[in-house]
């Protein structure tokens, strides 16, 4: 079985990656990504770099394919400052892929990642499989748009698809980055590293998360899935947590103690407080649990997580 | 004030036109389309022939006008006939001429048809302005994509649009055409002009139905709106009125005869039967009537609609 990852060399991906290497029948992960990487000590793994924008990129990815997983894409801050290169990435980059793999007529599963910020208000107090998508932010509009695609390459039988709506994923290893969501991240990660971060949101907003684990346990689930525990419904809202800002930062505080939590300042930044602040913090997820997808048992497990992985990652 | 229909030679178009005109303040009516048309008497009216999916041909349609109508699309039968036709048409077509209001940087007001299509199973037995679009067309898929773009478009103040949800529109004059729903004004039409329809569906089925009148009249009412009427939610699912085969049937027998009536033949069409079947026809359309938009008073209206305007055009 052969794997193509687009955005291969992001920490989901290279999680996700990981997964699959732990499969003896996999013989080929192929990490498609913007940036370059070097060599893998697993003959298994090949790196490709691409530029999805590039007309010809798409086919060279999904080349011998049986499962595509779609998890590049220019983040929601970026897509909101410069919405060319969000339509460009996000909305004809998908489109190319999707071209691709009807065009390799081997109709690979596609596994796409949507987002949470496909919903805005007016918000239903729970989201549903029935809830409409009211995009607050051109990213949201490019998962939403990606989503209906997918959809409708699946119904004409050019590809498996199934689209996978992440929660915000936490903590996210690595660096802040183009994300309106990077600090959920931040205000974890960068006070356990020692360094600063700011919180540019009110403490009582709530936010719907996932650790990177079940995050990507769940896209590798996504791809097992038989069609017919899909039916005609392709989109799968993922299990996640409801935290509010201020439990995030108490649960710091439990963990690592009051100079962790110092650590955080708060500066109010509208552009992002505005974008996250239209994202859903509570679903009903119970078809995705009867799929056998998983949750995360609480925001403590995401912190401890995190600080595990960091220790395995330093003693390499 | 100058406004740009595309579609603008299709029958929704030209009657669109005809209310504009009857405006004094109009000072040009631009009916962008595929196909040409002999000159108009009316001064004020210009036809431009265009093919939106020619990248050059979008700017020369928005330039200097202060409402766009997008009426033009490859149809539903077309469409799931020609997926890349569709997607040409209805996609990249959209597109286009939402980056050429932009480009053109006088934030038009944008009317986009939308369409019930959007929607599919699992239907709830209402639909409200709350339900996901499931579309089981492509056509469908390029109509629910066309939304996101027009909202995502309307928020970065590119354009002032609006997205106006049709319902069926019935009767239709002019020829059957490559719609899904062709038949639904086919068989009234059809048998008012002596000739045999085709009903490919089963007498049971109920339809979501918006006279041409009532529909023309919403679209330019979807114009005149103010913004701040529409908030955040630029969708408007317009009303009209559910009623199934057999009703319509009956009603046509009814106004016209048994004569009429027996010109309906029965002939189940799967491929139509498949598409039509995954329509809603019930929809709580409160906030559309709120904000002013209006609705047929029932079947038989739309019947004595038709006759009285083919008779209006045999004596002109």
């Amino acid at each position: 079985m052969r794997i193509a990852i687009t955005g291969g060399g992001g920490f989901l991906g290279r999680r996700l990656a990981g997964l699959f290497l732990a499969n003896g029948h996999v013989e080929q992960v192929v990490l498609a990504d913007v940036a370059g990487a070097a060599p893998a000590a697993d003959p298994r793994v090949f790196h490709l770099r691409v530029d999805l924008t590039d007309p010809s990129a798409a086919s060279s990815v999904v080349e011998g394919a049986d499962v595509v997983f779609h998890l590049a894409a220019v983040l929601s801050g970026q897509a909101e400052a410069d919405f060319d290169a969000g339509m460009r990435a996000n909305l004809d980059g998908t489109r190319r892929l999707l071209e691709a793999a009807r065009a390799a007529g081997r109709r690979p599963k596609f596994v796409f990642a949507s987002s949470l910020a496909v919903f805005g208000p007016p918000l239903p107090p729970v989201i549903t499989d029935e809830t409409a998508v009211h995009p607050q932010s051109s990213y949201g509009t490019q998962k939403a748009i990606g989503e209906l695609l997918v959809a409708d390459y699946s119904r004409k039988g050019y590809v498996d698809g199934r689209v996978a709506r992440l929660p915000t994923v936490c903590v996210r290893q690595g660096m802040p980055n183009a994300a309106a969501s990077s600090f959920v991240s931040g205000i974890v990660r960068e006070p356990l590293h020692g360094r600063e971060a700011v919180c540019p949101v009110g403490t009582a907003l709530e936010l719907w998360l996932s650790s990177p684990r079940a995050a990507a346990a769940n896209l590798l689930h996504a791809a097992w899935l038989p069609p017919e525990a899909l039916g005609a419904l392709r989109i799968i809202n993922l299990p996640g947590i409801t935290v509010s800002v201020a439990e995030m930062i108490a649960t710091l505080e439990r963990v690592a103690g009051r100079e962790a939590s110092a650590r955080i300042v708060f500066r109010e930044d509208p552009a992002v407080s505005r974008i996250v602040s239209t994202w859903p913090a509570r679903f009903d997820v119970r078809r995705a649990i009867s799929l056998g997808f998983v949750r995360d048992s609480g925001f403590e497990s995401l912190v401890r997580d995190f600080i595990a992985d960091e220790a395995a990652e330093g003693a390499r």
